[in-house]
């Protein structure tokens, strides 16, 4: 099964666009094994979500004991809930395909983020496997964003200059064949996400930011569900995994995801009625 | 010492600009452990390079058994010659920190490369550690690096439209306060090479794409060097590493690393003598 529909089937029966944020960081953890912390995360939010992400980031910063609880949490992730590897990978297309073996046979997982800077040669290799899919960096939700991503551009033929990211979702587009591709678009700036949602209307975003961040979720919802009401994952890390950081962290947990599921479904509900 | 120092000790001493890429690929190495046949690269190099650059994908790519054989190989890495992680990461600033810290702790290499699609803020956990060094990503040297480089934009406040690579560069700049910044410019395109030499007169080039992928070394050098005759780290992986793929793997890669890192030298002193 491919990953949309893996994901399709995920949301439909926990009946969320929640994805929970795999990214454990040992100073605001309440229990030292990262593993342990991810498990009781994971069986406390796995009838809550759509999708699990973790960062690589904060397993690679512990070396060898974090490839190895990222392989235990990969295993408490009951198989019918698709994983997203966010580790914003991206390397000339001979070390791309090293990249994709890492992600999609070593790791075994579902998705991968990965960044558009070097081009489509460069994406390419993660979208080979079909039943696999890449998340193309367009419009992230940190401040520098701007920096690059919004330099208006004009394309080699010429025409109308646009930001940089939109150029990235036409391109993204074009890349997508197959059917697999995504784009990450940060909930921190829902006035480009309506706008890439224009460009890419049948596309899958999935929108980090959402609290820690200061993302607001009515506002990704309305501005980032295509037509049929779906075709969002909304993720969320620190205010799910640090909703509590004493014992009861798990329980707080499943609070904490469970208020958001309910708030995207509400305002998912009304944008529907609305429109 | 910074890396910039260690690098500059490491060039005069080996009278060299060339830098070995350590990337492993099992379905090319004449021996099956990767750790061995990167110890005896390095045996046979360490005296003929100015720096060296493991890509972090190959290791990735074969998991646990990866990651060790990457701790032995920096090991093995004399410890007077600098060490470039070669994963392109980025990341939001909290998560950046985790990667900094993923490679100059827990790896405890001398410098990083990194994407800037994420902007300043991406890079900054980078450069805090004033003794590393990152190599920000401008020009790649694969075909795709057209996609998004060379799309002509315009800076937010108005002005000429230029290559984005170009103001990829001029940020670089901006960025680099302490002086532990360089950029990644690829072998293949000597022409763009030569661009970025004029914005950044002083900054440190790594440039890959010499050998294998078809750059012109004579190109490289004479399109490349700063007015000191320095100012460039030539990475050159396959055609040093499997020179053989026979047991005489490291003899034969020593003579490559010989008769580039001497090519090298020769055109350094022509594009000197003619300047």
């Amino acid at each position: 099964m491919g990953f949309f529909d893996k994901l399709e089937r995920a949301a439909q029966r926990n009946g969320s666009l929640l994805c929970v944020g795999l990214d454990p960081d040992p100073a605001r953890m309440p229990v030292s094994d990262v593993a342990a912390f991810n498990r009781a995360i994971i069986e406390a939010t796995a009838g809550l979500v759509c999708a699990y992400k973790p960062n690589l980031a904060f397993y690679e910063a512990l070396g060898e004991r974090g490839l190895a609880a990222l392989r235990d949490t990969l295993a408490a992730i009951p198989s019918d809930i698709p994983v997203i590897a966010d580790g914003k990978r991206s390397d000339i297309g001979n070390t791309a395909k090293a990249y994709a073996r890492a992600l999609f046979d070593e790791l075994g997982v579902d998705a991968a983020t990965v960044n558009p800077y070097l081009g489509g040669d460069a994406v390419e290799p993660f979208l080979e496997r079909e039943e696999k899919a890449a998340f193309i960096l367009c419009r992230t939700s940190n401040p520098g964003a701007r920096d690059l991503q919004d330099l208006l551009v004009t394309a080699p033929g010429g025409g109308e200059a646009r930001p940089l990211f939109e150029m990235v979702a036409e391109m993204a587009r074009r890349w997508n064949s197959r059917g697999n591709v995504g784009l990450v678009v940060g909930a921190t700036y829902p006035e480009e996400l309506k706008r890439v949602r224009r460009l890419c209307p049948e596309m899958t975003f999935l929108v980090p930011g959402v609290g820690a961040q200061g993302g607001d979720v009515a506002a990704v919802v309305r501005n980032g569900l295509d037509k049929a009401g779906r075709g969002l994952i909304i993720n969320v890390s620190r205010q799910v995994l640090y909703a509590s950081r004493e014992k009861d962290f798990a329980v707080a947990a499943a609070g904490a995801a469970r208020q958001l599921r309910d708030e995207i479904a509400r305002e998912r509900e009304r944008a529907l009625a609305e429109s």
